[in-house]
């Protein structure tokens, strides 16, 4: 490391605790370097057996971009119809927050073709081991040779200024994503991120559960115990 | 940031570009500040809805660890003889590093119980919003908001000088953990990551394809154009 260790360490952590999701993006273009090492963030990541079973389209083609919006639009319409029914349970700030977040949403689900960068990540389940297909219950193991560089590109991005958002609800097209981006056959669709810089104030502090909420320790439920 | 951003880019490609699976782990137990500082990191990761529909168990206990190796020793041996196979097929220096690969795993896979701790990570699919689940293909939207904290644990290891790798070979005994570590029968494994200080260098460059390889640009198999 050409930095102390510590100094790395409290770097990724103030990277981290400031990865927002950023859905307000501006329209002019990412600079070709920029976005050169974004992906090679994503390519440094690991996989099942090094495979890494995982692709991405990058559309900066404007008729692309629209095409892609146009999708989007009518999946956020009605996901986000769903949200807003979940706010009434809601009060105080944990309400103005959910708002605030659901006009970001809004705003993306209108201009997520304006966004000048919009990657769309692929996986091929034949080149992956997934352990827990045959468990009757859902599986998510493949998405442990994808998701870490999506969330490589992702904290890449943050380190740039460059703001985006993970969604996945554009799975619920992928055949028409797949004829639009020539995706061969044996090839899927899981998540798509716009990319921009941001229109408004970007990246800062998040809300996230706290340590003692997602871990235990030796068995569920024993609070983990780190003094 | 309390860097400049250009500093910390650069930090986090770097810690990206040395983090090497680590599959020989010294027994001495890590400090508990470093463990709640990765720990940190996954709690930090974002998730669809920001709902973070994981959990880890942290494993520290001796017999627990012992009893994770147990399960994790017959595994590694019907799966790494199936590796083992693919030997054959490969030449020269491709076929030494995978050789060493091999041996390396082969220890973990003797030796995961002596492993100081022992993440077990879980998630519950009634807490996602799994948009290809009816696709007729291998599902892995799920993962996308496990995997994210996942990956950034293990950055954070790498950025303690912690060793560790992931392992998704204990689904196949996942009725065994969840009894082991008293799972609630909705909650379910996604993942065992060992974790110690390395036995050897640890961490250093890895060995991955290139952008070129991975990414395209407006649709499948065009190459994307960076200059």
């Amino acid at each position: 490391m050409s930095q102390r260790l510590d100094e790395a360490r409290d770097t990724l952590l103030e990277l981290m605790a400031t990865q927002r999701a950023v859905r307000r993006l501006r329209t002019d273009p990412l600079p070709d370097d920029v976005l050169g090492r974004i992906l090679k963030a994503g390519a440094l990541a690991p996989s099942g057996g090094n495979v890494q079973p995982w692709r991405v389209v990058v559309v900066r083609d404007a008729q692309v971009r629209k095409a892609i919006g146009d999708l989007y639009r009518p999946q956020w319409a009605k996901y986000g119809a769903g949200s807003r029914k979940g706010l009434q349970a809601l009060q105080g700030d944990a309400r103005a927050k959910q708002e605030r977040m659901l006009a970001a949403a809004d705003y993306l689900g209108e201009h997520m073709g304006d966004a000048p960068v919009i990657f769309v990540v692929c996986f091929n389940p034949n080149h992956m081991a997934i352990t827990d297909s045959d468990l009757g219950r859902a599986s998510v193991v493949g998405g442990g040779s994808v998701y870490p560089a999506v969330q490589n590109m992702m904290l890449a991005a943050r380190a740039e200024g460059v703001g985006c958002v993970l969604t996945t609800l554009l799975c619920f097209e992928e055949q028409a994503m797949k004829s639009l981006l020539a995706i061969p056959a044996d090839w899927h669709t899981c998540g798509v991120i716009p990319m921009g810089y941001p229109e408004r104030g970007g990246y800062g502090p998040t809300s996230r559960r706290p340590v003692a909420k997602l871990a235990f320790e030796n068995r569920w439920g024993d609070p983990v115990n780190l003094t």
